[in-house]
């Protein structure tokens, strides 16, 4: 029996785990593992390598996709033809495809063409993304290392604010990713557990309002000297305009955002003369695996495993979900969803989980379990040790 | 016996272990032990805080200025006197200024004060920033740390860039502190060690060309397809000017700087069409003391330790060095240096540390042993434990 697994989409710091949780159960399944080398793309051009014989425990421990990944969409019957072509070769049974809301299109596609062709193939979506912006699941793989990078993150640079602000810095601003929902920047506000976080956040479900935020800073700099807010690259003005456009489109289709950071630190700067800093962690939120969450590991690992027993059993053509049982304790099940309801879907922050500025306590709820733990990677020459696998950088 | 301690500059992730290093110390000999709020500004304003009742362990594990910092330079007799004054007026003896070059110009000052009153204290300056660009000592408390997060930042998102670049971004670029040394952009050389790091560097202390740069760019990109980027905030051309300047200046007159991870990022999008991704940690970088270097900690605690151990003795008028008396195993001395010779110096990256893009073998000798270990802070709700003493924020 043979299985493929790949990676797909923006990576995360737990993705490997989820591809540990895949290639170790499937292994010890006693079936033959191959992973696709930049997931699609290595696929149509036959890069696969076999990780039977290969030592991956590391993978639990390393940030990003150590087998490569891409952003290639696969949305024309020619591309899914040329792609089966290739499963069909090299007699592929079960397709584990790990990616987001885009990747999850592809496996569907996939699953449809097997159909199509009547061949035996197992198809099942690992799902994974920092954005937590998949519907169906109570949250994401990648979600809660990402936040809780975030969330200590300006917990320490509010620290170090608070230690300027009389003669020196007084207004922090840190760019947080996700464009079109909040659950990244709203994880700002979770230092306040443990005493210091965001004073203010900009959530891209709600429109940006100039003047009232002006007014706020102003009120929170009147009330303690100092003010840090977490601003969403997806920020935008009632008419639609992202508060920040680089000015070009990627390679698909998509505006290219940054720098909003730098915009709203003008706006304060020339409005209300404050001295201002301004971070963008961009990737490293993301990769940031030195300080990933213990919970969010773990489930990455299990979603996995799951994926690969689902698909013995069976199972096809569906999504791994995560279903939270209960809060205290926090325990979760994982379920599954047909993937052609995830694909292409967006899911927002809800509106009890934010205010104009702040996130509720219907939020801190919810994402506490998600942030706990810590699994520390092995250090060698005080850095990480991760597991680098040379064969990513054959093209 | 009066001890009076105060924080500041520009805070690192260590300087409170400085301070725990300073107080329990004094305390230990039976010391009334104050702490002046944000500097010489609290000092002035007679906002002193007795801390001998005050539990302070938590100082060790929590980053940024916890009795809060000031950027205030004491260049006048007038602003001198009236510091004194103050310091008169509580029976102050022993006085520990933790900060950069501009602290000990005004420990120097306040030494010299103390001689021409003929008062009887005892001024000592317990050296921290993270530019590492004090003179007269090997390092100094605050730069392993700093150096610890910018290695792991850069090999986390070479490895998110190394997954993402064949359809996707294929230079990353990170913009890291140090207008004048590059002291700090040098330590994204380190993440080698372990496999990855950086491919370019650009330090301050090498004129930017950017037809050079570029061409470097472009091979990088031909033999591996992708680049990953660390640029100093203080790169000049050879005419002096910085490659970004923001456009305006602090109230010190220094020019403010930014952004110039965007500008080095726009060269490369609009000369070589490559898809980039730009970060700034800004204050992540100088405040992440939940990945700070174990081997600076104990440092940082230890130049407290032997300001007041040395004070004690008679020593004044000088500021704590660290002496390296081995790299294998790594040891340490402490030593001093007069205050006035260390005032407004820099000491800049030599040139067997660095090539025009690269780190020597040389560096790598040198900063591997301040990187070394870690002491991770306790955690709470999946978050640090920090110490937050709320006398900071009564002005």
């Amino acid at each position: 029996m043979r299985v493929l697994y790949a990676q797909s989409g923006g990576v995360t710091s737990v993705i490997n785990a989820s591809a540990y949780g895949v290639l170790d159960e499937a292994r010890k399944a006693g079936m033959e593992v191959f992973v696709g080398i930049h997931g699609v793309t290595g696929i149509l051009k036959e890069h696969l390598l076999k990780i039977n014989d290969m030592d991956i425990e590391g993978l639990k421990y390393t940030p990003a996709g150590a087998f490569g990944s891409c952003r290639r969409k696969m949305k024309t019957q020619e591309d899914i033809s040329k792609l089966f072509d290739v499963i069909e070769k090299y007699k592929i049974e079960y397709f584990f495809y790990n990616g987001g809301n885009d990747s999850m299109d592809t496996a569907w596609r996939i699953a449809q063409e097997a159909k199509t062709r009547g061949f035996p193939l197992k198809v099942i979506g690992v799902p994974k993304t920092i954005d937590n912006d998949l519907p169906y699941t109570d949250h994401c793989p990648g979600y809660g290392s990402a936040a809780k990078y975030i969330a200590i993150s300006i917990m320490e640079a509010s620290l170090d604010l608070r230690s300027m602000y009389v003669d020196s810095t007084r207004v922090f601003v840190m760019e947080i990713m996700g464009r079109h929902a909040g659950w990244l920047v709203a994880a700002a506000g979770l230092g306040w557990l443990n005493g210091i976080g965001a004073d203010i956040i900009l959530f891209p479900e709600v429109y940006f309002n100039k003047e009232k935020f002006l007014e706020r800073v102003d009120e929170i700099i009147r009330k303690k000297g100092y003010c840090s807010i977490a601003v969403s690259e997806g920020i935008r003005y009632p008419d639609g305009f992202f508060v920040s456009d680089m000015g070009y489109t990627d390679s698909f289709g998509n505006r290219q955002l940054g720098g909003v950071g730098f915009t709203i630190a003008g706006m304060i700067r020339s409005e209300l003369s404050l001295k201002t800093h301004v971070a963008i962690p961009d990737y490293l939120q993301r990769s940031g695996r030195h300080i990933a969450s213990k919970t969010d590991i773990e489930e990455a690992e299990m979603v996995g495993r799951t994926a690969v027993r689902l698909a013995l059993s069976g199972v096809t053509g569906v999504m791994i979900t995560i279903e939270r049982k209960s809060n205290n304790p926090y325990t979760v099940e994982y379920g599954t969803v047909e993937l052609n309801k995830v694909a292409d879907q967006t899911k927002y922050l809800p509106e009890e989980f934010h205010d104009d500025f702040e996130i509720t306590e219907n939020f801190v709820e919810y994402a506490k379990p998600l942030i706990e733990g810590e699994l520390f990677p092995q250090f060698r020459n005080g850095l990480p040790k991760y597991t680098i696998f040379r064969e990513v950088e054959e093209q």
